[in-house]
């Protein structure tokens, strides 16, 4: 197994892909290729003590900037790191990508060059959660932003395949993002998706409501790119702010500072339940290779993981399990295969 | 000043109403029509003391239940007591209702009974939010699921005047959820909105994305009905989670627990500060008459402070000023003209 790795993406520079690639090849049986400058990575790779790891360095002469436009990447940067790492799963060279540079510059890179699964009419990020119960799925969080009710559909059947590989489970629970449990309630297009999931032949446990989210009550939980990518920021800044905030009053009085030294230790064993970086990426579903997306803030854990997932995901045959799904889904499903592009 | 209270609406019964009502004739002057079962409420009303305060009763043989269909209200439910509460503000024997009952059959009661103001396409539920700098308003939270970019731009408008008179700011700062700031992030609803908002006389800040809702850099905050019901359903699920996740990490450490105790006082004044009853209701904006839908689980508090905020925004003449926005809207905006039904 050999896994790509984006030493110019994200926040932080090289150094958090650097050392994550090095923990990387520590913990699992795997070769990685770090694409970007040269210089810079070698120099990084000395320091850091992993120039007798398991790793080899692939040249790129140009970065994609954390805000630069994506469709960029392929008009002009055809020799920027994301491009050329997601150009070495395309050829086979590598069984996957991980990138915490520009999400978007990493999808355009992944649908040019990977194209979709047949039959997948738009991808997915499948982000993890965590909740009171462990974790859950949510997708899409940022990949298509008006979605049709058979997209919904598809992501259902790619999310439920994710979610047994992701959560050892054999029966995902996947429900749909809505405003009430009733099949009447959400909008025109959650309506129409609800009766497509109803059909097919995965666990849908119905619509679910914001407040389940973090309940735990479903594995995977269906939405379009729109709701899924506020959701994913209003929580974010949600518990930023709750921090904040109780920070701000504890710091205000005496007997609260020192309750906060006595708590340190449940809020760490909190904080590391919780943290983004254990869960290691989010996977774009539905294009033809495995290409991990990362939060532009990843630490070196956050890139060790998301190496991990991406090897796990691709020994465990990913993408061949979810283009049998959307075959399946093509034959079995009476009601929609008139509209179904083949191509 | 009077007020119409649906003493039958919440989870918790006659009391929260009750105690709600009395409180609030004892901090402002007002009067309050109590709109339910003559005997239940009369027998309170002794019991809580309060017989002798401003306040009447106005018998109602029915009670809409908080899971039944809303509908019903108009077709069977006629002598319910949200029904004739949002009656008395038609006839103009009071200036608003409060209600904590089913939120569908409040929305119902006074679209039939009040109607919309004219101009207003759709109405919309303005939620108050804790942010880390005071407060926010969200709208719409449930009350329009599909929306057209015209209606997102109402809500703005409708939005902004409501949040001058709840924050006491000249030009509060109106956003558009989205997933970006550039106007070119959204969907296609939203894109579509942003260009409508960024044309009227408001002071629009463009998109503000998920994580900025709670940070307080926006005073309101537009988006339709299905998102902003999940984003304030996630919330509040994520609150929960957080705290409940929290305090069993406490309760594991003996130092935790002991931690927790010299930290009430901090948190009890998170809690006030973020405590949904401070904020007293969410009004129904655009029908003709004040109209506040208070959460289910409303205290007593929750109530009182929303008849003192119907009391006000009756008061201070919201209505009129939205009448007149939305009339100013009809001719200032040369591109948006054509498209608006007069009635």
């Amino acid at each position: 197994m050999k896994i790509a790795v984006d030493a110019m993406g994200g926040d932080h520079g090289v150094t958090p892909n650097i050392e994550g690639a090095i923990q990387a090849t520590r913990e699992a049986p795997l070769s990685i290729v770090l694409v970007g400058d040269q210089h810079a990575i070698q120099s990084q790779l000395d320091q850091l003590g992993g120039s007798k790891a398991n790793i080899e360095i692939l040249h790129a002469s140009q970065v994609v900037g954390m805000h630069e436009s994506p469709a960029l990447v392929a008009r002009k940067k055809r020799d920027s790191s994301i491009w050329k790492a997601t150009e070495l799963v395309k050829s086979g060279q590598v069984d996957g990508v991980v990138s915490a540079g520009n999400t978007g510059a990493t999808m355009v890179s992944a649908f040019f060059l990977l194209g979709s699964i047949k039959g997948v009419e738009r991808p997915a990020i499948a982000a993890s959660l965590p909740t009171r119960q462990g974790m859950a799925i949510m997708l899409d969080v940022g990949a298509t932003v008006d979605c049709t009710a058979r997209q919904l559909y598809q992501f259902g059947i790619m999310g439920h395949e994710y979610g047994k590989h992701l959560l050892g489970v054999e029966r995902p629970r996947v429900g749909l993002l809505s405003i009430g449990e009733e099949d009447t309630k959400g909008n025109e297009v959650t309506k129409e998706a609800f009766k497509l999931l109803k059909e097919s032949s995965i666990q849908f446990i119905g619509n679910v409501e914001g407040r389940d989210v973090y309940s735990g009550n479903a594995d995977v939980i269906v939405c379009d790119g729109f709701l899924g990518n506020v959701a994913l920021k209003i929580s974010e800044g949600l518990a930023d702010a709750i921090k904040k905030m109780l920070m701000k009053e504890i710091s205000q009085s005496v007997l609260g500072r020192f309750s906060y030294l006595l708590m340190a230790g449940p809020l760490l064993r909190l904080r590391r339940k919780t943290d983004y970086a254990e869960f290691g990426g989010a996977p774009l579903l539905g294009v033809e290779g495995i290409s991990m997306i990362c939060h532009g803030r990843s630490s070196s854990k956050a890139i060790k993981n998301a190496i991990l997932k991406a090897r796990s995901l691709a020994e465990g045959g990913l993408l061949q399990r979810i283009r049998d799904d959307i075959a399946l889904g093509l034959v079995s499903s009476s009601t929609t295969t008139a509209t179904i592009p083949t191509e």
